[in-house]
């Protein structure tokens, strides 16, 4: 999918290709960056279908608004959540998850988050294609 | 403008019909009010075309991220700010400033505020009518 097709779809740009702790095409936008009035950071993330971020955990935690497409949010040890537009997440602090695209469709979030994260493995090919 | 239409165009529900300190048909939907990690509420409110909110402050601040159609944010003293998806605005604390739909246009914003409101009078009709 050309990065124009997946622009359509969205409501903040598109940004950056991610390079790192990312399986497949992956788009960053930072949206808000300022040190006032909130306490965390805000980016918009946009995955091409099949698309995810490595298993990772945030520090003081991590808030998903989904505003587009349809993807996976999951907790180590628990199943995977099904998302789509107008979803929330609310992501503990230290829970190690993943979240991404379904196979076929692209996905985008908001997050908000307001320490700093650890980035651990890859999601194993075969779990992702069994979802 | 019925409430299953301006429904059709936004990420998040519409919520229910806001009764005080607006102008015009709006609605408010809580989308995140946990108390962690984050130091703010979300809420996402939709505009009916013509509807605003009346001149307010915020305590600590508040910054909204603009989901869908056409507003206006407008800052005392100064010129009404065009938005549309996409936008973000950072409203410092204690500046008094309304938002809101414009005459022709649904909008749709989220509203992150950490801290609380002090709601002031309307916007006036013949300004707004201007713009």
């Amino acid at each position: 999918m050309k990065n124009e097709q997946l622009n359509k779809g969205t409501i903040f740009p598109l940004g950056n290709k991610v390079e790192k702790n990312f399986i497949g095409d992956a788009y960053l936008q930072m949206v808000f960056t300022d040190e006032q009035p909130l306490n965390a950071g805000i980016g918009s993330v946009t995955f091409a279908p099949g698309a995810r971020n490595n298993w990772h955990s945030h520090k003081v935690g991590q808030v998903l608004l989904i505003t587009g497409g349809e993807g996976w949010y999951q907790e180590e040890g628990k199943p995977a959540q099904s998302l789509k537009a107008g979803g929330v997440v609310n992501i503990p602090a230290n829970v190690k998850h993943w979240h991404g695209a379904t196979k076929d469709s692209w996905f985008a979030h908001l997050a908000m988050t307001p320490g700093e994260t650890d980035w651990l493995e890859p999601v194993d090919d075969e779990a992702y294609g069994n979802l």
